[in-house]
């Protein structure tokens, strides 16, 4: 069977997430029965990136296996048309035949998050679910000189949430960077080969805290030091949460 | 009575435009019940440019006079959260005292709008309602080309609506460019001292049409001498409108 890479971008707003819920809508299965609508299989997808409920996507991956190997565009093309009567805010950015060996997920090498934060008085009209709100004026500089304590391989046991599946709470951080993008934005950028459940949103709500004042970098230090959750200082809400890239061998 | 200007974000997609309608919500109506719910006063706003049904603003600008000079951050602060209780995704960015004479309307010397077109096979998913999606691949390069004969003091009759309001259909076009931002995005920047109704979307559109190779910059000029708004090429939708600031002198 022709196995499909889908590159994937979605609202996550309206979603329990991307996988599976017995009994909340989720992308995973918006997608899988987009696709059924399509072709008549049913079919499961697998993603680089199970991101949790209000998390969005600019360019997740998954793949799945169909028994046709239909043009790619014919692909994209109806399966955004049944996303679309579906109302789901999900698209289809790009299908592709891939080998049989490429998987989403396991063959993934590198995950790319971006966190926004707007950093003003005034709520935002524009951007609502898509930015944490934090009124108070943070210090960007400051988290970005205190995110560097956080690369490398460390345990993130602080970092991760208590319901996190992975089998080791071990994980090298490579990018981490704070900065501002006009007046009212901060960025935060990570990248890792994998993250730990809830990492990325623990790391900057910890990191806000030293922007707001509430923390120096050596407290953060210490709560990644301490590898207790109880440690950690807050968890980002999802709504700034995007995924914007996965990287694989080649 | 001390008059306030307002700056002004918001998302037109729930909004009937700007301006008081009858039996619709308008982005005026919604801002004085809630500026009324915070001083008790039944006020009456003037803006800038009264945008149409589903255009949005990044910085639009009104002015209304209120019985006390209330600190202005108390103001933005206070009508904010009465919006915010009413679910309306309209946000005061800035509150200010001005002189008296001051008009968000009339002493307006400048106008600048945003238009945003997704062109990609794909729909939007993040940004369903902020662009307006166009499939097929438009060239940017010959739109921004076109665009230049629009530019300067014309008769923009073609380029308006048959409900334009306006006692004189002359106008001085100051800036309309068009240019790629990244692979997907094209925006288009148009500034003047003032606009006709329905004017950006109008020559947008007509844009659209020399980009997919439908018309040539020959057809855009004739479009423009022919003043008859039935030679005009088609009305972009609202949603990839975005009127983004307003000069004032000094």
């Amino acid at each position: 069977m022709p196995r499909f890479r889908l590159d994937i971008e979605y609202d996550g707003s309206l979603f329990a997430g991307w996988q599976h819920q017995a009994d909340q809508p989720s992308v995973q299965q918006a997608i899988e029965q987009a696709i059924e609508k399509f072709c008549g299989e049913a079919v499961r997808l697998r993603a680089a990136g199970r991101t949790d409920a209000g998390v969005h996507a600019t360019a997740q991956v998954a793949h799945v296996d169909l028994a046709k190997a239909w043009p790619d565009d014919k692909v994209r093309d109806a399966v955004n048309a049944h996303l679309q009567a579906a109302g789901a805010r999900i698209v289809i950015l790009k299908a592709t035949i891939v080998p049989d060996d490429f998987d989403a997920r396991f063959s993934a090498i590198g995950r790319h998050y971006l966190y926004r934060i707007l950093n003003r008085r005034a709520p935002s009209a524009l951007e609502k679910g898509k930015v944490w709100w934090v009124p108070k004026r943070l210090d960007a500089a400051a988290m970005h000189e205190a995110a560097k304590l956080l690369l490398g391989r460390h345990d993130f046991t602080t970092f991760r949430s208590t319901q996190c599946q992975a089998n080791s709470p071990i994980r090298t951080l490579e990018r981490l960077d704070v900065s501002r993008a006009g007046d009212d934005l901060i960025e935060v950028r990570a990248s890792a080969r994998s993250f730990l459940h809830n990492q990325v949103r623990s790391m900057v709500g910890s990191l806000k805290r030293v922007g707001d004042g509430g923390w120096t970098s050596g407290d953060l230090k210490a709560a990644l030091e301490a590898r207790d959750r109880a440690a950690c200082g807050q968890v980002a809400p999802p709504d700034g949460l995007f995924l914007i890239g996965v990287d694989y061998p080649g």
